[in-house]
C-alpha cells in the first residue's frame, strides 16, 4: 500500500483483465466512474483536478492482474459515511473484474469516524478482565427457546466464567423470546451469576432490528444494565451501527451475517478490508468473523488479515478485537490461542453445547485459557 | 418455484456441489444454519419442527448443480425486515457454493411489509403523465458542481420535458454543493420549468446519507417541495429505506451503489431477487439498474428477470417500475421501449450531456417516446 494520503482516500483495487483489456484504460474508467460518471469532454478542467479520482499505482501483479492505487479528494468524499462506502466501491461493485482490496484514509477524514468506543482495552475493563488472557465469548441459542429458557443457559454459562454472553444473531423479536423479556431475563441471570462468583461476565443481547424501534431498543438495553449489544452492520447497515453506538454508548459486537457475498477472487471486497477496516471504522469493538477450518470458508491467511487490520495502529481510533467463530473447538482452543495471541476474543458456540453440563464445559475452558498465559 | 407457502417463507437456493459433496446434506446444512446453528442432538423435537428449516424440494439442474427449496416458519423469520433478511441468506452467505435465487412470502408475512408507496401507477400520477408511454430520467451531475450550476442543468432537463431529474447518487452533502441549498435551488429551477411549459416534472435529490440525518433530511426535502428522492438500499441499509418512506410519504427511487457485490454464479444473491425482490419489499418506486450493453456486466435476461419480478403482481404489494440505467443511448431508445414496454423510466445521463443543448436534447428524447406510443 501506500502512505496515508495529506487529505481524501487512497483506494487500492485490483483489477482482473479480460485478454485484449488495458489495466490503465479500466483504472482511469474507476476514477471517473466513482467521481463523475460522466464522459471526458462533459465536465470542465477544474473539475477533473477537484473531483476526478487519480491513478497513483498501476502494477502488474499476475497474468491477466493488475493492482491500482486511486486516489480521491475531500470535495468528492465529503464527511459522511455513506458516501465513503460509495466513493470506496459504490457502481464499480457492479463491473467485472474489480476488488476492493485496501484503504487509507488521510488523518483528518479518519478522525471524522469515531472508531470503537471502548476498543480491545475497553472492552478488558468493561470485562474486569486484568489478566492478560484471551477472552470467550459464547452464543445463547437456539431460536425458539423462552426467555427463562435462554437466561437459564446464560447463567450458566455466567457461573463458568464466559467473559461475553451474547444472543446468537438470529434471536430478533419473535414469538418465543420477544426482545424485552429476553434482554430483561438473562440480563437478570448474567447479574445473579456474577453476584455468586465475583466475576464480570458480561450479555450482550442482539439489537439488530427496525431503525424505527432502534432508540427503544438501545435505551431498553442500557436501562436492563447492558453494556454491549450484537449489532450485524450488513443486515441493519453500516451507518446505523455507527450511529446506534454513539447514541447508546454501549460496545458493539460486529456479526458478519450477510456479508458474505462480499468476498470473491475478482470482484467484491476483501474480507480484512470489510470485516477489518470498515467494521472498525464504523465503531465495532470486536467483530466476529468465520475462522479457518470451522464450517464456513476462510483460510488462515484471510483470518491473519482481518487481525491485522482490527489490531493494527490507526490514530485516534481504538484497535478492535477480532472474535474468531464457527467451530471453534474447546479442543483446539490452546493452540488458537497460540496462533491467534491473547487480543483475541473466541466465540465458542456448538463445542460447549455438545456438553450436557455448560457450567462445567465454560469453567474447564477458562480454565484452559487461563493456564496459557 | 413452489406456491407461496401457508405460513412464512420458501426460499430457493442453487446449491453448486464440489466433487463428493452431498447435495441433501448441503440442503440440509443450510436449514440448520440459517436456524438454529447447532449440531442434531444439541436441540429438541418441538425446536426442530417450528424452528429449523425444512428442505420441500431438492432436484438437479446440472453438472453438480441443484435447487433447493427450504420453508421457514413464523417463529424464526419474525416481522421486521433486518430478521427477514437474515434469514434468507445472514450466515450461508459465508458458505461456498451457495446463492439466493428466489422468495416466496406467505400472504400473511407479505403484508408485514407496505412495498412501494407509489409504485407504477403512482408514480404515473406524480409526474402528471397520462399517456401511457415510457417515462424519462436524468441526473443531474458531476459533483463539483454548485448549487446553481446544477439547478441551471436542472432547469433545462425539465424544460425539456424529462419527467424525474434526479440527483447522482454521489451527490450528498459535500463542500461544492451542501445538500440543503442544492435541494432548495434545484427545486425552484424545476418549479419554474414547470410554471413555464405546463408539465410535471419531479426532482428527486439524493437523501442517501448519515442516519442521525436522516429525519431532518426528508423534513427539508418535504418543505422544499419535492416529491421523491434517491435513496441508494445498499449504502445506508435497506431498513432504512422502508423506514424513510413511511416516515416520509415521498416517492423512493433505489440506486444499486455496491449491490454489484452480491452477483456471481454460484454464491450471492440473484439480481432478480435482490433489485427485483427485496428492493420492492422495502418500498422502492423506481429501481435503477445497469441496463445490458451499457457499461456494466448484466445480460438481457438478468434485466428482463428484474423487470418481471418488479412488476409481478404480488398483492397488495404495488408494482415498482424498472429503471435500467448505465450508458442508455438516445438513439437506442425506440428499441429499448419495443424490448422493455411503457412501464419503464429509462435512465439516460451521458448521451444527453453529449449535446450542448440540454434542453434541445431532452425535447428530442421526449419527443421520440410520445411517438413510441
Amino acid at each position: 500500500m501506500v502512505d496515508p494520503p495529506d487529505v481524501g482516500l487512497s483506494v487500492r483495487y485490483q483489477l482482473a483483465c479480460a485478454e485484449g483489456e488495458d489495466a490503465f484504460a479500466k483504472a482511469r474508467d474507476i476514477a471517473v466512474e466513482q467521481t463523475v460518471e460522466l464522459p471526458e469532454g462533459c465536465y470542465s478542467k477544474q473539475i477533473e483536478e477537484l473531483v476526478v479520482g487519480k491513478v497513483k499505482v498501476l502494477e502488474q501483479s499476475g497474468e491477466g492482474r493488475w493492482e491500482a492505487v486511486i486516489s480521491y479528494g475531500p470535495d468528492v468524499i465529503g464527511d459522511e459515511l455513506p458516501q465513503l462506502l460509495n466513493v470506496l466501491f459504490g457502481n464499480v461493485s457492479l463491473k467485472a473484474g474489480v476488488r476492493l482490496t485496501g484503504i487509507e484514509l488521510s488523518p483528518a477524514l479518519l478522525s471524522t469516524f469515531p472508531g470503537p468506543l471502548f476498543g480491545i482495552d475497553g472492552i478488558r475493563e468493561l470485562c474486569a478482565v486484568r489478566e492478560r488472557r484471551a477472552l470467550l465469548c459464547t452464543a445463547l441459542k437456539p431460536v425458539g427457546l423462552s426467555p427463562e429458557q435462554l437466561a437459564e443457559r446464560a447463567f450458566r454459562f455466567a457461573l463458568g466464567g464466559i467473559d461475553i454472553i451474547k444472543d446468537d444473531h438470529g434471536l430478533a423479536n419473535q414469538r418465543p423470546a420477544p426482545f424485552k423479556e429476553r434482554v430483561a431475563r438473562c440480563q437478570e441471570a448474567v447479574t445473579k451469576a456474577n453476584a455468586r462468583t465475583g466475576a464480570g461476565s458480561l450479555y450482550f443481547p442482539n439489537a439488530t432490528g427496525t431503525i424505527s424501534g432502534l432508540e427503544e431498543r438501545l435505551a431498553f438495553v442500557r436501562a436492563a444494565g447492558c453494556k454491549g449489544v450484537l449489532l450485524s452492520p450488513l443486515l441493519m447497515g453500516f451507518d446505523t451501527v455507527r450511529y446506534a453506538a454513539a447514541l447508546s454508548g454501549l460496545a458493539v459486537l460486529a456479526h458478519p451475517a450477510l456479508s458474505g457475498s462480499f468476498f470473491h477472487d475478482d470482484t467484491g471486497i476483501a474480507p480484512d478490508v470489510l470485516l477489518g477496516q470498515i467494521f472498525r471504522l464504523i465503531g465495532s469493538d470486536g467483530v466476529i468473523y468465520p475462522n479457518a477450518g470451522g464450517r464456513f470458508s476462510f483460510t488462515e491467511i484471510v483470518c491473519d488479515a482481518i487481525n491485522a487490520k482490527l489490531r493494527e495502529r490507526l490514530d485516534p481510533l481504538r484497535r478492535s478485537f477480532p472474535v474468531p467463530a464457527g467451530g471453534i473447538d474447546v479442543d483446539k482452543i490452546a493452540l488458537l490461542v497460540e496462533r491467534y495471541g491473547v487480543d483475541t476474543i473466541f466465540l465458542v458456540g456448538s463445542s460447549l453445547y455438545a456438553q450436557s453440563d455448560l457450567e462445567k464445559a465454560s469453567r474447564n475452558l477458562l480454565d484452559t485459557v487461563r493456564n496459557l498465559i
